[in-house]
């Protein structure tokens, strides 16, 4: 990972036997133990004020008091990311090679450098710095739309080394793909047939069903729910919906924003409150990731799958907490196994600032 | 952890949006960090011989010289998995809660302790001992799929913690599951498509023009071949595939179990050059699975989807060295990014030695 610049454009390769997608993005080097991450914190954060030179130029940023591009006074900024695995300056491409399936990756791969301060939490933020953080994600979702080689766009945080950061400073990524992945056709294809048996919103159904149900429900508020899934993969795993039917996370209003950010740092905070390091005041490790509607964009010259088929979808977010490891079952099977109880979870993330008040008396 | 009974039966519940099983097998104790490992090896090996009570009573042993069952003199012993994620006394139940699926997770979970001898590696184990854990893979494929309600059967092998694995003793574990997995259909369903569309096996197409191209190949004998996959997920992922067609494990004859023992430890032995540590003899994590056909022995009473209809496959055995992690990007999409183009893994395996012996004369 020394070098920034692959000796040859990123590629996708299509497993036969499985249609999945696989982005190849040699990094180079020679081989090694773990070689994807930083063991050590550069000693220089680039993704500080004052060090704007150290990233690619930047894509977009705010500055509430104007200033220079690529100089500080930002309050949010994105930027390429250095080690992408996406390349937008390529052509869209695609070829058989034998029997086999390949295109350029082309898309986008960035880096959303949510504050200035390299030390704060997302869960500690002023909510208005969240705020701005999910306008970012909109604005971007909206930009890559417009370019109609990109099918699907995944916003994501990784937070911590276990969860695959490798630098500290509070930061989101944004990847746009040319395919739609197979994980989100078979979800917008779920969907898709219950509307159309149903002509109801699967996962409407499945919010007034939990609600009902109440066991796996951790919080609400008037535009939000945070649920630990029927079927979570993982422990302590949940889903944030929306409560009005939504299926594009651009749909999202002012109101509804400040909901989703109130819930958010919520639900992060009855993770510290459960899981964080509190000497530290380090959060456990996880994943965040948007979940939302594909590029229905349509793609001048050709007819396409995604752009004139009808489909369904309720945008939500995922999070995922890194406790667990996958295993030689998970890589053989698709299927999971999940040590916790998705009820006992919930009840536990419900009460999980009394939980950890008895902790502490107890220490 | 600390104990392995659970407070109530595993349960199997599916993702309504991704058609995707998880195994809910709850193991109780107090929320906390990573809390599936251990960190320390316990002082007392359960899998060595003379602790044969500290297991549950084995299922399955070989003892060329004799002796009593749950005694020493074995050479390789089957028994229950103590903290099993599927439980064989449950009754086959599946049911609707709500507009969820759910089922028990009937099943059986076993561990194969595969040599006596604690420090064993797989790589460097005589020839006769590994082909003595392959002859137990089969005895226990045959056996468990007589219980028509076991569909598939999955064998896989989990080496140092970061891989999953709790105990360093030489081990593999058997999973019996009441489904087909979703990811063994998709490959079902593609290899049956192309036999529909072609009358050949797809995996016997990729093969040939995998040995015509080359680039790929790491090793081969007259029975197998090792390739990193076209598609690899992961670097250094490697494939063994049989040349002769056989859908199934059990299908493999005398000549070919030594053609797979020889080639398996050939890899093994290339990831120790290229990867392992030196000093200390270990090798780098990874992960084996062996994926073969499902049980399509008929269920009575019932007509059943994978016992009446036709499928195609070609069974292998899937290697995946543990170098990286898995990250939002790959959680959120189900597309994976491999770092390490699979020509240069391939060219760097099939070359393992004389670039260690490189290394090794410049250090």
């Amino acid at each position: 990972m020394s070098d920034s610049k692959p000796e040859f454009p990123p590629e996708l390769r299509r497993d036969p036997l499985t249609g999945i997608w696989v982005v190849i993005a040699d990094r180079g080097g020679r081989p090694s133990g773990r070689f994807e991450e930083r063991d050590v914190e550069p000693k220089v954060c680039p993704f500080c004020p004052g060090n704007e030179g150290m990233t690619p130029p930047e894509i977009y940023a705010v500055r509430p008091n104007g200033g220079e591009a690529n100089g500080p006074g930002w309050t949010v900024r994105v930027v390429p990311n250095k080690f992408r695995a996406f390349d937008a300056d390529l052509q869209l491409r695609r070829k058989a090679i034998g029997m086999y399936d390949w295109m350029l990756a082309v898309g986008a791969h960035e880096v959303i450098i949510e504050t200035p301060d390299d030390d704060a939490q997302l869960r500690s933020m002023p909510p208005d710095q969240v705020a701005l953080v999910l306008d970012t994600y909109k604005h971007r979702l909206e930009d890559l739309r417009r370019d109609a080689r990109f099918r699907h766009i995944v916003i994501f945080r990784n937070y911590r080394t276990p969860a695959g950061a490798s630098l500290k400073h509070p930061h989101s990524q944004v990847i746009a793909l040319p395919v739609v992945p197979k994980l989100v056709k078979d979800r917008l294809l779920a969907a898709l047939q219950y509307f159309r048996a149903k002509e109801r919103c699967l996962v409407c159904d499945i919010i007034d069903q939990e609600v009902y149900d109440g066991r796996r429900v951790v919080a609400q508020n008037e535009h939000f729910i945070a649920l630990v899934p029927f079927a979570a993969r993982f422990p302590y795993e949940i889903a944030l919906y929306p409560r009005r039917h939504q299926h594009d996370f651009l749909v999202i209003n002012e109101a509804e924003k400040y909901g989703l950010v109130a819930i958010l740092q919520d639900i992060l905070n009855r993770y510290f409150a459960l899981l964080g390091e509190k000497d530290t005041g380090k959060n456990v490790p996880y994943n965040m990731v948007l979940q939302t509607a594909p590029n229905t964009t349509p793609r001048p010259g050709r007819p396409d799958y995604w752009g004139t088929i009808e489909y369904d979808y309720h945008w939500h977010i995922e999070l995922i907490p890194r406790l667990t490891r996958m295993a030689g079952f998970e890589w053989g099977t698709g299927l999971y196994i999940n040590i916790k109880q998705p009820e006992k979870a919930a009840h536990e993330l419900a009460h999980a600032h009394e939980l950890a008040a008895q902790q502490t008396s107890v220490a």
